[in-house]
Parts: structure tokens; C-alpha cells; sequence
């Protein structure tokens, strides 16, 4: 039998909203190449990822078939333009993370997109407010997207993003974080949504500098290799049918291999 | 301080699309007031309950405001006509789940519903098939909608819904499922969706009698419990805005009383 | 058949090392019949409690059989003197919450205590200094034992209990905690172990008020409900055995009513 | 700063009680260089896995100090020889885990080893019964642990172990098997205990080629992966002191470094 090999490379596509980066000064300074540009500078060194760069006012904002079907995790990054995101792409981007074939990684304002509120089935809300001291926590240290990551780490200013934070339970809170203000925050999170794999992380407000730091960069590397699919077949790609049926139609010459039938037939084979 | 109460009567809505039983025979013959009268029958022995019945053809598909507004836990069965159901409705139907002030009861076919699948964020397909013997097993015995459930019992016939299930992460696997053609089941789900909940349970096709079976109706009798609103606030009705502008806000005066503002406050009261 | 009650009253044993009250006077001052005799001074007023009190220099630590064998729920405080509680006592009370007829709450330092360590699999080793304020937020706010507490509330002065917390993944994490050090918690969380339900919360050191804040009365009176035994049956309280060995064992007129037999005799009843 | 890197080996360490092959005839026909031999066949093949055998009769019950200090996972199979296994040396075991030093499979019946129990928290008691066709259901396709495992397999004989399984809430629930005599199992399981990963997996009678399955053989492959530690610190291995204690324990020129201090010192690096 054909030995599973886990995919050599990640093929990860990075989708900015870029327009803080284009029209405030500010921004720019901080991210000259656009926030997405900053992620895949820390991510190229990964030799296991290939990258690409998307942005809402690229061409079929930024996700044409071609890219979306070839892309293995999806990096999100938005903010005030989440109303411009098609409903369709929302819908192609969905219904590939729940088939199993892609992984998502929402970055801190991403709580409020379209992929993410869809995806997760949540409202996504939260309180927020100025920027301040944030501490980041290590809940689950043994956990692959931890790897690395230290105990604690400081961040001298973050936008405030506190509880309580309408956002479905959790499969697991890998961090949390303190906030000078006397808020805290389920900063760093997977889901589990069909077969796709999601995780969130908080930092990331346009104005600060995180995706600098170190640990930020770690953890979103981390985050890559975590949420990338390990999916082998198609098992989930099915229209729901009916067993019955199976017989009749493989009688009728229809291609049957992703449907069900009885697996009791396995004893005899 | 006011003391908490729970609410002493639960307003519980039972939906049903109300069609099978106007069109065909044998589902008349087991369920002649409909698969929804049927649940009211098993329901209204609990006198903490007040039950309505709500059905596709109603006035507003069943469920205008005045309804929905007075309900906390709405019962869902639906097969055929999941495609009629209001688009607009479904999303009143999430939004007072997500805000924690409904929960709600998917039974059967509902897997396949439009609120099942917006609420929960799943595509929801299964593998289905004929009739057969099913063995529900208790996984959580100890759990509310657990008790005084054996920890098996046999449906003699019921129709087969099987793994692979696409749904997203439950939080609880409460009870799951034998068939005798070969397949298993994760039966009895709850899941936690914002500040909603949520239970599934794989019985009740129209044409057999699951409904009439002691052991699913205390199921669904629990059900209705655990998913029943505790909350006692309005915490989650919110719009989202910023702790900065909260002085602001209330020197002009506005509500700010569901907004954030710094909790370190809290310490000079 | 038999309809499922819920036991009416709810009989709660309040366990605590009666230690630092006789012998401290700021701590007298203000537990002056004890930790527990506080904790039921805000639980009588349920009137579904009937409540116990046990400290360990009471004959047989508190917890002889008839006591064990009558408590539905046991609420835990201990801090210097875990190393005095008896094995088999620990193995006793162990083994009552694994087959689901009896809930446990440990409070703030029960973290280190032999049953807490014992029941869940842990070593419960955390952070901890000085007392300092602490701000309680709760995370999931329509979870039963979240009914009633606000959204976040202070507390002027606690000892600081953070992370990392080398406790077992909880089942649930109900609140978070922030302390002015820097520090957070995950400061009540659910664990679910074989049949048995468990709380623990954080606050409650002995030179502190915290069992006078009415949130944290609140809170516990809300566990105590949430741990309690839901379970109807014995279906934990076998010996393990051969489903193959049922027909002959009862042939032998052995008792075989808790044992596995073939569910599949059961379509024939 | 450095950076992480998954360790280049992982030491994998698979115990054995090691009694049936070498008293009974059949056993020795399935697995002549016993079931740890047969595990290490099938292991392997894995390049970035350096594997040791040992079993209960070896010098210090085959994990001495320096095996069990340079065990990266460890694999349990026992069955009739729990008993024997040191109390000390299960300690000792548990802490490596607790640490997130080392990861835990536990194979078939080490469901009543005493490393499970003490690990887990848990009686590990469940139903079981003849050898009979089982079907092994992957229920999270998208799990590493599953990744290159069919939707089903079919097992042509194996010991039933059934629910109800009194074993402590799983964090996920990766695999379920079906039985010819109407039960289900919740066959392969993770769990997190303190910074410790452990799976459990059902197959694995002494009598039955289970080992020899492909599937059985992937499983347990990518479950050495799963639970081999990533973590990078010794953030665990603390022993709990007080942050207010800490100026002075370094004054005194103590070693403070693996223990708890200010974290808003670490605004001023």
C-alpha cells in the first residue's frame, strides 16, 4: 500500500485587506511592503512553505480559482474594508477549509471578517480599546503552536481586545493574555469546523509593531504547520446518498468510490 | 443584590415543516397531529414547560417576532422543505441563540437545516440509508440529558445516519449510535455556539415511531433543560466600541451601561 | 416505567483543615466558625441543601462511611495540612466521585490537596505571591454556574494563583482572572473524570474576605448545583467482566443485572 | 535569539509485560519476538525514530534511570501482569509525562495498566467480552493521528472492549469502533494531562494479528508523532514558590530563573 507522506511543502497564501498600509503614513512606516509582506518575510525562511501574496483590490480580490484551490493555508488579515469581501469567495473559502483541504489563520481584527464569522458560526465580537501594555500567556506549553514560544512574553503596545468575547467555544486555549486596564483575553485559539483546522491569534493592530516580534512570528510559524491539512482522501468531499442505493447505482456504471456503502462488504474482500 | 432565579417556566417552541404528515399515510398513521403534537404530547407532562407549535405554512413560517421573542428553547424538524425556510428568519433564529437568550434542539433531519447549519458553522452532510436496527449507547451518563436514560436501549427500526458526519466539533458526545449494517454514530451532540447551546439527536424519522419511545423522549425532555438560557444578563448584546470613548460617551449622555469600560474602576466603588 | 426525579435535596459535606481559624487571629476575625462554617452560612439559604460540616481533626478525619456514603456533593479547603488527609480516605472519596454518586468542589488551595491531585491526575503545581487585586471575568457566561455573576467583578485582595498552572486540560474554562501583577488564571474550570463532575475556583485565601463577596458565594452555591450526581443507575459500578460469560453466570443464578450481556437480546424483549 | 527546532530523533522506548508470547503457543505464532518486537518492525521503517525495547522482566522492570531519562515517547502494552509493575517506577513515569518530557501511548489492555490509571485519573474499567468483528470508524479525518487512515477499516477479529467505558473525558474522540454484538467503543482517544499528551488505542489482543494491520500499524506510527513533545523549557519543572520571594531568594544568590517573578519587569529588557 501507498505509505503516507505528509505534502514536502505548505503553499500559503497571505490575504491583506492593504489599504491602512497605502493611506496612512503611520502604517507604512511599520509595514512598508503591507502587513502580508511582513508575514511572509518571517515565514520565508520556513523551507517547507511556498507564498503568495493576496489583496482585496487584486483581481478577483486576490483568491482566483487558481490560487484558492492551490493554496494549502490561508493567512487573513482585515479591518475596515470586511464589507467589500464577496459572499461568494466567503463561500469557496469555507467550503474548502470544511472539506479538509485547507487550514485558516486569523490575525487579530480577522474576528470580524467575513471568512472568520462564517467559517466558525459566531458573531465575533469583543470589547476593545487604546493601545496598551499587553502580557501573552502560554496556556497549553506542550502544544505544537507553542513550540518555542516562551512563558510569557511582553508586548509593549497592543490595541485592547478583551472578554467578553462572543466567539464559540474553543477546541483549545493555547493563550492568554493581560491587558494594563484590568482586561484579559482568550488571545490564541484553535477550532474545529467539519474537517478544517482554525486557529486566531490576537496581536496584530495596524499601528503596532507585532508582527515584529519575535514570539508574534513564532507562533503564527507555528500556527502554519498546525492548521495545514493531513487529510488524505477525499472522505468529505460526498453528497450525502444512501447507502441502499450503492448497488444500484455502481449497476448503473456511476463512479461510487466516495459514497457509502455497507462496510460490512470489508470482510469478504 | 437580586437573587438569581432560574426561570420558573421554560416558553419552549416546537417547529416542525409539517409536511409528510399531510401527505402521506403511513406517517399520519404514527404521527396524526404531527411529528411536532407528538413531542408536545411526551413535553407537556413537565409542568415547568409552556409549549407552542409552530409549522412552515404559519404565518410567517411559524415564528413572527412576538413568538420568537417569548421563546427559550426552540425544537427543530425539518426534512424535506429545508430550502422554503426564510433566509431572514434563519438569522433572527441565530442571532437570539448566539446572544445566549434561546437554545435550541435539532432533531433528525434537521442536520440538514438551514439554522442547524448557519448556527453551528457545518455543512452537516452524513452518511445515510434503509431502516435497520439502531443500539443507542449512553457515552456521559452522568450528564444532565443523560439521566434516567439506560445505558443502552435498542430502536428497532430507525433510519440509518452515520459517520462520516461533517460536523463541526462537538463539544460533548452525550450518546452514540450502532447499526447493524456496520456503521457507528455520534447520536447525541451538544454543541456551544457564542453564548448559545445547542443539542442534536440522530432519532426520529417520520416513518418510524422513535418518537414514542420513553427512552427519546427523556432525552429530548433533557434536552430542553440543558439547553434552556442561564444567563441572566445582557452581556452579549452588545455593540462593539471602544473602552476609550466610554467617558466620552457618557458625558454626552449616552447608554454606556452594556458598553466596556476600565473594569479597574470596579475597585473604588 | 419509573420517571426521573431530581433528587430533591442535595446533601453537601463541607470538608476543610480547620487549621489556620484557631490559630490565627486575623484569620478567626474573619472565619470566626471556620472556612466552612461561612461556606454554609451562604449555602442554607438554598433550601434544596442540606448541609454537613467536616474538619480533619473530627473523628475519622470528618469522613467516616456514613458520612461519604450520604454526601452527594464535597466541597474541599485545605492548604497546610494536606499531608495529614489519609490515603485511604483520599482512595475513599476517589472512588464515590468516579462512579458518578458523588461531585467535588476544591477551592482556592485544594489545588495541592490529595484528592484534587488524586481525582483529577495532576501535580496542580502553579504560580503564586503576594496578595494583590484581582479582577474575576467570566468567560462563559450562560454556563449554569456562571448564572447570576456579572460580567467581571473585583476582588480588592487576593493571593495571586497564575499561570502556568500544570493542571490537567479542564473540561471547561468558566472564568479568567487578572491580577495587578501582571498575572492571569484560568480560575474555575469543569473537569469531567469516568463518571464524577468537579469544580474548582480560585479565590478564598484564609487572610482574605473573598467568602464574603457575594459573587463568590454565588458562584459556589451555582457549582454545587452543577456537580451534583444527575446519574439514575449503577451503570458504573461493575466489575469488570465477559459479555460471553453473562449466559452462563446466569445460568448459575449469579447476579448478572450490572454486567455486559448482548444488546442485541434486547430487540426481543 | 535561538531557534526552535522538533527535535532531529524521536527516542521512542515500547515496554512489553512480555508473558503470553512466551507461554503460549498461539501468542508466539502471532508475535515470535513478542508484541514489542513486532511494534518495533513496523516503527521502523520511520527514519526520525530511534527505538528501544523493554520489557517487565528486564533490570529495574526495563526502565532504569537512563532509559526512562532518554525516552522521548513511551508505549504500554500489559495485561495480566499489572500487579507487578513497581509503584515507583509508575511515579516516575507519570512525573517524566506530567513535565511534558515525554509523551504516552497505551496499546489495548494497558487500559488497567497502573501507568493509565495513575496518569489519567481514571478506574479504566469497561465492557469486554468475545473475540468478533469489529470496524474501526475514523471520526476526525483531519487529525494527524489519522492521517493516511481509511474512513473504515474492518478488524476480523478482536477481543470486544465496549462502553460503557468509565474512562475520564477524552480531549477528542479520533476513532470508534463497531461490534457484530451490538456495541460501540470510543476506540482511540487523546488525552492532556498537566503538559503530557497520551493516546489510547483499542486494538491489540494477544491473540489477534491486530499488530499486523496496516491501518492499526499507521495509527500508532503517527500517534509516536503526535504525542512527542515539542515543548522547549523547563516551564514545568517548578517548584512552587512566590513571586514576592523572588528579589530576595536572588539577592540570597539563589537560582530564580525556572520560577515565578514580576512579568511587568519585562517591559524594561
Amino acid at each position: 500500500s501507498v505509505e503516507y507522506k505528509r505534502r514536502e511543502v505548505i503553499r500559503v497564501t497571505i490575504w491583506n485587506e492593504f489599504y491602512h498600509e497605502k493611506h496612512k503614513e503611520n502604517v507604512r512606516a511599520l509595514y512598508p511592503e503591507g502587513i502580508h509582506g511582513c508575514v511572509r518575510d518571517f515565514l520565508k525562511c520556513n523551507e517547507d512553505m511556498e507564498i503568495r501574496l493576496a489583496a482585496l483590490e487584486d483581481p478577483d480580490q486576490g483568491l482566483p480559482d487558481e490560487v484558492l484551490e492551490n493554496t494549502d493555508v490561508l493567512i487573513w488579515w482585515g479591518h475596515v474594508k470586511h464589507a467589500l469581501v464577496d459572499d461568494k469567495l466567503v463561500e469557496r473559502i469555507r467550503n474548502r477549509i470544511y472539506l479538509g483541504k485547507m487550514g485558516f489563520v486569523a490575525l487579530h481584527s480577522a474576528h470580524h471578517s467575513k471568512p472568520f464569522k462564517a467559517i466558525l458560526g459566531t458573531k465575533g465580537n469583543l470589547t476593545w480599546g487604546r493601545e496598551q501594555k499587553e502580557i501573552m500567556w502560554t496556556l497549553m506549553p506542550n502544544h505544537p503552536i507553542a513550540a518555542g514560544v516562551p512563558t510569557s512574553f511582553p508586548i509593549a503596545e497592543e490595541e485592547l481586545y478583551a472578554e467578553p468575547f462572543t466567539v464559540s467555544q474553543p477546541h483549545e486555549i493555547v493563550f492568554g493574555s493581560w491587558y494594563e486596564d484590568g482586561y484579559i483575553f482568550r488571545a490564541g485559539m484553535t477550532f474545529l469546523r467539519d474537517a478544517g483546522k482554525i486557529f486566531y491569534f490576537q496581536p496584530g493592530h495596524e499601528t503596532c509593531p507585532s508582527f515584529h516580534n519575535e514570539h508574534v512570528q513564532r507562533v503564527i510559524r507555528n500556527a502554519v504547520h498546525w492548521v495545514a491539512p493531513t487529510l488524505t482522501t477525499d472522505v468529505y468531499d460526498f453528497s450525502p446518498c444512501s447507502s441502499r442505493s450503492y448497488d444500484e447505482r455502481k449497476a448503473r456504471g456511476e463512479d461510487v468510490s466516495r459514497n457509502a456503502r455497507c462496510p460490512l462488504a470489508d470482510f469478504n474482500k
